[in-house]
């Protein structure tokens, strides 16, 4: 079983609506650190279906999702400045 | 001389002012992917000045600041789903 990695995800989405959703699904696999960049401890396949629900949810034309990699040595080495809770943005807009 | 790595800084400020310093100030290191995201290419000395610059911009009670080492091997992993080009914030409210 491959072990878990640390994956950074962010997001531009436009519309209310989907940046809700994407931001509950996103939850579901790691914690909120600012507005719209998420932390995800998770295996290689959970991150790729992460990224593929994603997909479905954002409008390609106007929205961005990216996700990044960070391995353990890496992470070690994270930088944080100022506030690290994360004022929950009106994001509970659900269908 | 230690090698050039990428880091990944993003920001949640809420001052239009102190956002627009920050992302001028960042535009130096490297290039925004989306809009508070940015990917620098940088030594780590740079990236530690950089981040010394940011906080002193930002207000520690309500901003963050992050930045996270991605490695070569990391980096070769990042995703990217819709817009790869980044609307620019209004972020020209310079003094």
């Amino acid at each position: 079983m491959p072990r878990k990695n640390t994956y950074i995800i962010s997001y531009d989405i436009s519309k209310d609506r989907q940046r809700a959703r994407a931001a509950n699904t996103i939850k579901d696999y790691g914690i909120r650190v600012q507005k719209s960049v998420f932390e995800c401890r998770v295996r290689p396949n959970a991150f790729l279906e992460l990224m593929a629900k994603l997909e479905k949810i954002i409008d390609p034309k106007t929205d961005s999702v990216l996700g990044y990699l960070v391995c353990e040595a890496c992470f070690k080495r994270k930088q944080a400045i100022g506030q690290n809770t994360v004022l929950e943005e009106e994001d509970f807009f659900v269908i």
